[in-house]
């Protein structure tokens, strides 16, 4: 073959060449059955040919285009995305046991989120493709990311959400000029739809879990990491888990540098859930997928049936990943800890990734001297409502020095 | 002399040697009126003799330390604070008018917002005089500012804040761990009170147009605009101007450049305020400060007294400053226009200086071939409320292309 990548069925196998659009394995995705994780979902493979002699050097110059799905890193959008700032935490934890933990910080992305990563390939890919406008079904991250990104490249995003979604949650998709499609039905109503909509008017639909190139735009934070810990694979890396699509991701990125022969090892990636919405975790290995209704604070990790479930489950089986539970109240402690220890405000899903990251510190299996990375995939600004609940504010004073003694007293350490 | 800096007074020139904690001006500060902007306000003037020779180049390599009001870098906080993008940006305008407009996005800091320049320095210059306690009057972008690097330094914040700030504009700060003193009076009794207590508490006060070295951190968005432009300086930037702090750390910057002999022009500032807190430009020039209260939905630029104003003011006549007012309607639409076109979704002060742009673009003022910077202080996310008038909803439809297509015929231009 001479085409740079191909697309490969994450349950049968089966290759299907060229680099057009391609959504789903057709076979597959026919055999799909109601109530059960979504079938045939693809995976870019690179022509192994055309990866002959390459280095982390020589992919890192090229701005990693030898292993994404497009010819040219000028179709990128302009706004800086990715490169985000991976930063060491000198903490408690580390003190005490003696490891070393690093933050990949996302909120620092065009539109303050890791799906920037995603929606930049997609539309990048696009752009190539000379398509204009691209379609999506969210009412969180992907879908803002999605409408900025294509704000800055020029490009029309159509936006399906569920009607019952908050206006404070649609302002950014709302302030990107994206087209708003509000669906009477669920999120999964507002999917379908996307998807119907998209094939009528000859759209390109960016859906996780659906488009395979979202994972490769994912992916891109691996690459990142290792070259950010002076290219080093990492012991361990906590990732927040809803759909499985920011798991596979990171996966993604690590088996792509192994399988081109440029590291030899891989991460062990903890798959941290909320114990309200643990689908994907709870189902790992079982010979039928079952579901219990989600409920966590966790918006953007709360998910019945986990999208992307087949392909997270068989990374973490093969590459013997991690799976842990935390509740909606660890993940706020966490994310209070997180902001008041380091200054990084999280969106709920990372701090249940830092909840993880606690837990485990709290069972010592983090090992002295390992390498331990979190993966931080949202600023907190998209979510204040949740962590209402943690903030004290204590009752106002008269603009007197006595009375702000009594305060500081009473609520502080400070005197 | 031997230090590194002293301060100048800005009102009577005196000259106040020493690198220690100074304010202001006692002298001048001494003859402050009611009803009048803050007199001593103090600049930081440093060591000619320690300059000699310094070229852009150098000053770069070592990260600006010679032009900061303390001795190592390593006293930074070690969250990724400045650096910001700057994008130059292919519009509308700059195709008609054949200008260049480049954005400098200072949302992407650490707490989103370019008050994290500010919050740094006076962060490092505390650790090192070893001082753990930092101080701030603010309920928006300068309160959570300092209260996230605090965090990241492990110090501690203390903000006082009006009573009456809604609990939403309060969650960033108390997320980070910052003490909240809430008080029963308006922003200047809050600021006030927190001199007081820093007096009384031996602690250390960054408040604005107070302490001289929030200007210091300020100035450091110059010095990489002007890097970022290939060491040239712009023909003009649009500054969304309040209180005419972060006006003066512009001026700073560039100026600093040209003392030292770096540079050898100015580039021409525009002073952009809301049409509804435009006291700072309808003062300049005239012998006696007269204010009307403010009101815009601007909030980080509704200003009664600007703090700054008689700095802001010489630097305007001294460098031949342009000044514009808006109107809240037109930084509403320059929001729309800003996000929509770019990706860029900036806090409404930011999109005032957007509109400023534009308003200077219809006048057909901005010269051909020109270089023109817009200053975009702060992430949209912060203040969601008051965009909502721009935002439109569509009926939600029923799941069917059939509702589909209705909606976009009768709301967009897709089909
Ligand atoms: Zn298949
Ligand atoms: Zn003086």
């Amino acid at each position: 073959m001479n085409s740079k990548f191909s697309y490969q069925c994450n349950d049968c196998g089966r290759e299907i060449p060229g680099e057009g659009i391609v959504y789903l394995c057709s076979e597959c995705a026919g055999r799909q059955k109601a109530g059960q994780p979504p079938a045939g979902i693809l995976k870019v493979i690179y022509n192994p040919l055309l990866l002959r002699g390459l280095t982390f050097k020589k992919l890192e110059e090229n701005r990693f285009i030898d292993l994404l799905p497009f010819n040219d890193t000028r179709s990128l959008p302009f706004l800086r995305t990715g490169n985000t700032p991976l930063y060491r935490i000198s903490g408690r934890e580390t003190a005490i046991r003696g490891h070393e933990l690093f933050i990949k910080d996302d909120s620092q992305n065009p539109t303050f989120s890791f799906k920037d990563r995603a929606s930049a390939v997609v539309s990048a890919f696009a752009k190539e493709q000379e398509i204009s406008t691209i379609v999506a079904a969210s009412t969180g991250n992907a879908g803002s990311s999605l409408a900025g990104m294509c704000a800055a490249q020029g490009q029309k995003a159509v936006i399906f959400a569920p009607a019952s979604a908050p206006a404070a949650k649609l302002t950014q998709i709302l302030m990107y000029g994206a087209v708003l499609v509000p669906v009477n039905g669920n999120y999964d109503i507002a999917f379908d739809l996307s998807i119907e909509a998209t094939k009528h008017f000859g759209w390109y639909n960016r859906n996780t879990a659906y488009n395979p190139l979202t994972i490769e735009g994912k992916k891109t934070a691996a690459f990142e990491i290792y070259s950010q810990l002076g290219h080093r694979i990492p012991d361990r890396i906590f990732v927040p888990v809803g759909d499985g699509v920011i798991i596979s991701g990171i996966y993604k990125g690590f088996e792509d540098m192994l399988k081109s022969g440029i590291t030899d090892s891989m991460p062990e990636i903890v798959a941290v859930q909320a114990e309200g919405s643990s689908n994907l975790v709870d189902n790992i290995g079982k010979k039928e997928f079952n579901y219990t209704p989600s409920s966590t604070l966790a918006d953007s990790i709360s998910v019945d049936i986990p999208r992307n479930f087949r392909m997270a489950e068989k990374y973490l089986l093969q590459y013997k990943g991690k799976t842990l539970k935390v509740s909606d109240w660890q993940i706020l402690e966490a994310s209070r800890q997180l902001a008041a220890q380091t200054g990084l405000f999280a969106e709920p899903a990372a701090a249940a990734a830092y909840a993880g990251y606690l837990l485990t510190c709290a069972t010592g299996i983090t090992g002295k001297g390992s390498i331990n990375v979190l993966l931080l995939t949202g600023s907190g600004l998209k979510d204040l409502k949740s962590v209402q609940p943690l903030l004290h504010i204590p009752e106002a004073v008269s603009p007197d020095i006595h009375s702000v003694t009594s305060l500081l007293k009473e609520n502080t350490d400070l005197l």
